[in-house]
């Protein structure tokens, strides 16, 4: 068959998910790794994501290994999963192991287990989607929020968090952009891409102004166990009496295993408002029509939160790395004038820092400054513009000190080449 | 906090998305198991949905479990996974494999790993669906076509399968429903629900078909190595030289472990037609904004399909056991007066059967027939009418020989007592 066809193929690029996609920090990411500078000899640095699962210190612990490879050779877990919110003792598990730090008793049935953290924030956008709906999201941000509200046609709105106080979420911008067709709130609590952990009296706070405005929280507490400052993790479920909170979770920050892709979205719900109002409905139906998590991994579940102590002692070693990383980010940082960090992480594995483009020669912007960075130093940090903030970077500390160490030394030298003289 | 909350909370139910899963086949088979006779003592036989993992013969291969087992080990797996579309040696992998039955050879960029085969055809609904678009699906069919392209706005058409004709493509009918808005029209082959499997010369008809009317053909190949008829099974990429392929497939039914959840969708496209349109591009961006399949699942795909001797062992015995059942599920079908069926499967599990109402007595659909059926007998049937068929059952023969027999015979006992004195 030689000719081309038809005079005409009926279909055609998809635009509107083509834009959707654009918005996702893994074209940046990628496009990054493509300049990296071939002729230099010294390895990379990878300072621009937070997946540390790659180096020694972070190889997640043997019993979750194991509970995988028992639950594979059981042969159990080869049948679909016939519950579509996931098999009733995991998320049992689940329930309990979250309700510890909760004043509220989770049941099974507020868990729904989701392929990664990623997997519920699309949930949640397709659940929130009605037309003229829309959600408001933390500016900096995590773009997968975004991406998907825009695959589902719902329309996000952008609130400020504050640099000068812990980056915490400017209620009144909040409040300035909802109206009367505003159905949720985002937070990100440890909180990527900024590495603060808010305060308990925050937290009511962003309750509140939920309530006022008759919306509910979208916690994101994908960091929950990554905290090593002042401020404790506070679930934003304790304030779930005040408006009802959907938290999201996984495993990739917990046990430094994401490309397990095991998360769950978990309703937070005292007062019920989330099933009379038809929502909890929604996402059982959104669920249903959803690929399962393996059903293997589903069974390994109980088995990997069983092995406290294991994980207690991978925790305490991970918070320790994480807590000194930070510091030596920071301290680092502070030293290098074309830099400004308004915050020092408490939790997540990032710190945002503001460049100072005045004192840089032939530097235009933040996605500038990174290009030419991998490019020079083979350093690869995430421009923040990808995030929403122009003219910040990201930087992933969460990496084998050593490491960090001569990266910040190679980011050192890039700036003094660069800087005005 | 114990006031009532705002005057007005602004969420709701997502009524469109629960109107969309209301298609899925898994409320029914759940509605069923939930009659399911509590009086009973026999055991209850599942003839209604298309998963025998659970029966020791059906047991997946040591291979395979070795597989994930040692890419478990490895440690090597832990991380996300960079490539969205899948990592490259499970590509590669893939596209070898499939190659072997084509006139073209796949690269690994025409391959696209998805979380089981349902994901595929959630990305193509979502590719698909363009204002105004719509495409062309069978009649007796799988549900998720519908869900996903209702979930994406996208238009769906029904196109019949003839009965008469071994169940093949009533390929007038797609010519009628067709206009200048469709895109795409699917084929299920070997076919869920009919057993049919395709001859070589329909599959030109269909390829020519969608020549004309400058559509692609979805070809959803999930029971690809599930044949034991007379006609072999032929990929539809072999036409894909006369109207642009994309293949869905998963390791489901190939492996008997639907509760790995791994699968792909393949371009099958040597004209180029596809990526020069922008479709290539629109599903690599959908593959950016969805959850990857774990990264330890594709890494384990290499050596599962290398272990061949003990796959084409694994394959024969299942082979064997599915042409006894259909042999043995056809003859007593047969056998049984209310029962009509055109067709003996040559290939999936299933075998689609008519049902004689006027030879029944209080039974007045294929619906109260199947409830009747597991709160009297305690088998399971799917009513067709969930497939889009009123007055037919879908029977599962894919089940251990004397469970099979045990529910034939509870089913010829049923269809006495409710018949007509
Ligand atoms: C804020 C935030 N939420 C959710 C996720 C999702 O992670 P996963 O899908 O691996 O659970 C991430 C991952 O980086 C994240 O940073
Ligand atoms: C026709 C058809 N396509 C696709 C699938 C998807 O299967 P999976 O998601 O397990 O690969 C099935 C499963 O039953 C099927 O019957």
């Amino acid at each position: 068959m030689e000719d081309n066809g038809p005079s005409e193929w009926r279909f055609q690029a998809n635009q509107h998910l083509i834009a959707a996609s654009s918005r996702s920090i893994r074209n940046i990411i990628v496009s990054l790794i493509n300049k990296l500078g071939k002729e230099d000899e010294r390895p990379a640095i990878f300072l621009g994501h937070g997946d540390p699962s790659v180096f020694p210190s972070f190889r997640t612990t043997v019993s979750a290994e194991d509970a995988v490879v028992n639950a594979i050779r059981s042969g159990k877990y080869n049948s679909y999963c016939q519950d579509f919110q996931g098999l009733l003792p995991a998320r049992r598990a689940i329930a309990e192991e979250l309700s510890r730090d909760l004043p509220h008793n989770l049941s099974a049935d507020d868990v729904f287990l989701t392929s990664g953290g990623v997997e519920g924030i699309k949930s949640v956008a397709a659940v929130l989607a009605r037309p003229n709906a829309n959600i408001l999201l933390p500016r900096p941000g995590f773009p997968e929020y975004q991406a998907n509200a825009s695959l589902y046609h719902l329309e996000f709105r952008l609130f400020d968090l504050l640099p000068e106080k812990s980056w915490e979420v400017d209620l009144q911008s909040v409040e300035a952009l909802a109206d009367h067709n505003t159905v949720a709130m985002v937070i990100i609590n440890p909180n990527n891409p900024c590495g603060s952990v808010y305060t308990s009296h925050h937290l009511m706070k962003v309750a509140e102004t939920a309530r006022k405005l008759g919306i509910m929280v979208i916690s994101d507490e994908a960091y929950a166990t990554i905290n090593f400052g002042e401020n404790p993790f506070v679930p934003m479920g304790t304030f779930a009496s005040v408006a009802p909170v959907i938290t999201i979770g996984s495993i990739s920050k917990r046990l430094f295993v994401p490309g397990w892709r095991l998360g769950w979205l978990v309703i937070n719900d005292p007062n019920h408002i989330l099933s009379k109002t038809g929502v909890v409905e929604s996402l059982e139906c959104c669920q249903r029509m959803t690929s399962d998590v393996a059903t293997f991994l589903q069974g390994a579940i109980p088995e990997m939160i069983e092995k406290t102590k294991e994980y207690e002692e991978f925790h305490s070693k991970i918070i320790k790395i994480l807590r000194d990383t930070a510091d030596i980010c920071y301290a680092k940082i502070k030293d290098i004038p074309c830099f400004y960090c308004p915050y020092k992480p408490q939790g997540s594995m990032f710190m945002l820092v503001k460049l100072n483009l005045e004192l840089l020669e032939g530097i235009h912007d933040d996605m500038e400054f990174c290009v030419k960075l991998v490019e020079e130093e083979s350093v690869m940090l995430l421009p923040a513009v990808a995030l929403g903030l122009k003219n910040w970077v990201r930087i992933t500390f969460a990496t084998e000190p050593p490491t960090l160490e001569d990266g910040l030394k190679r980011l050192r030298v890039f700036c003094q080449m660069h800087s005005k003289k």
